[in-house]
């Protein structure tokens, strides 16, 4: 949640001359979005978010993340859409960052999912999956294993200070996932961040889904896995089984999981574990105490792994 | 800019269930208001603000902020009316917190405020005063000379660290100006701190004032020293003797500001800059390099202090 970059009103209203979504009415910051700075905007006519992409997104990536965010709303996904200018333009420059306007999603995100959010939450994951497969273009997984070596090489040991063997036990980890890493099953657009801040809802129904930042290309059940490990924790830590079961079903009901697929998921959540695990430590040790943004726990996602490797069959998540 | 305490969809549906408000569609932190945690709510009817009151706001000062608003509002001031429940009541509890819906006000702060800016400003601080004069609740301002007095006895000299020779500065100024401070001047209710954040304009009109809750009974005359600080300094430090004019004849065109008033302008703004360095001196050395809110220079009001030190007649505004 964050506003790095203040926008003028001249600036809004040089930027709002290129549309034709009405005249401005109001402009808040809002507490949404990790990685970028983000606008309310209200028109006379219509709400919008403004984007400004701060310097974690690179600038080359964002025709995938606006085209795919284009290509998932025309198929039926409710997300936020790109408004293009008057000359066709999505892209646009603000303050001098890289920006775009997108439609304004009804619904809130929930702070405590239940088993029919959970439900309804795999049915929106697995829509997405279907609408992404025709999406042409294509954007490498930056967070996957080899991304992983990279961060964990470049935290040296750091993690031992957080936790003793810490960082054998993530060498460790990082050696099994390397070898059994699956290489077969159905790939696609993942979103692959598709946390509970990341869903919007209205009456339990799932009204949107935000944030496509860490859109890229991989494995499907992957992204079940993230998931798994977002939604299906209690805050005390416990597993939550009918949650679990829940978003299985729901995934199930818009597209049928592979029994490969279901057999790869405890290896996939280690995966997911590590890759949220790596960039909490990464970003615990090298965020500076006077920065902005509130750091997140790493013991959590140090937790969930543990609880991963133990897991055998993914009849251990109640499937 | 905060969004200190998260509130559940639960919670937000027992609050809204309390209204007659319509349905919710919409709830987004936003980055407004620095003691406070805001909300964009959305429903199918309107747009409201939810906040929650965190631990700067005395719960026992909320009648007088919020009684405050309904007044003004009720005689034609644009601010944020209290939402009142089917029951009459205006304040809830939500998440442990004292908590309100306002109304959603039209328009945007300006960063780069304009000499027109500062002259519909000036009117509206001159409006604001008039209304505010049958507003029948009193709340003293903990931030006039005592409270100065004992700010600067809580630095303990912390101040000399940041530039020697302030502490014996600043002890010096608070002498005059406990020698010197106007008694007899025109008082009433102030907003005290009507920075250009907490202004909002539409079309170069003021549309909306913010943020209430310095307010408090103290001479009108101080609000406009208070503004002549926010609104008439130049980045590169520079007064603006046309912004300050504005601001005056703006104010004028409402509440003719008396000889005396005018006269005690450069000791106002001495003690108005002298309060914002105070309070802010007092965050820098206060607020853990972990919080979530970014520190305002003090050095900023240090040098309008100078300026204002330097000025003999209000004439050096340009008046």
């Amino acid at each position: 949640m964050a506003v790095y970059t203040e926008v003028t009103a001249e600036e809004l209203d040089a930027l709002l001359e290129r549309y034709d979504i009405g005249e401005l009415t109001a402009c808040k910051g809002i507490a949404e979005g990790v990685e970028n700075s983000n606008f309310f905007l209200g028109t006379d006519r219509a709400q919008f978010i403004l984007t400004l992409y701060e310097k974690r997104v690179s600038p080359g990536d964002l025709p995938f993340f606006l085209g795919l965010m284009e290509h998932l709303a025309q198929n039926g996904v409710s997300c936020p859409t790109p408004v293009h200018d008057r000359s066709g333009q999505v892209l646009q420059t603000v303050a001098g960052r890289p920006a775009a306007i997108v439609t304004f999603l009804s619904g809130y995100a929930l702070l405590k999912p239940q088993p029919a959010h959970c439900f309804a939450l795999g049915s929106a994951l697995a829509a997405l999956h279907e609408s992404g497969l025709t999406f042409p273009l294509r954007r490498e997984n930056a967070l996957s294993l080899a991304g992983w070596e990279k961060l964990f090489a470049a935290l040296g040991g750091m993690a031992g200070k957080l936790q003793p063997g810490m960082p054998e036990s993530i060498g460790a980890e990082l050696q099994t996932l390397r070898r059994e890493w699956p290489q077969n099953l159905p790939a696609g657009v993942i979103h692959a961040d598709l946390f509970p801040d990341n869903v919007f809802f209205l009456n339990d129904k799932v009204s949107g889904v935000i944030d496509f930042y860490f859109a890229c290309n991989d494995l499907l059940a992957y992204d079940l896995a993230i998931c798994l490990n977002a939604w299906c924790f209690e805050p005390d830590r416990a597993f939550n089984v009918t949650k679990a079961r829940a978003l299985l079903n729901g995934y199930n009901s818009v597209r049928q999981l592979a029994p490969e697929e279901l057999e790869a998921l405890p290896l996939l959540a280690r995966g997911s574990a590590l890759r949220f695990l790596l960039t909490r430590l990464y970003d615990w040790f090298n965020t500076p105490d006077t920065a902005f943004v509130k750091r997140k726990d790493p013991m959590e996602y140090w937790r969930k792994l543990k609880f991963h490797q133990d897991v055998r069959t993914p009849g251990a998540y109640g499937f």
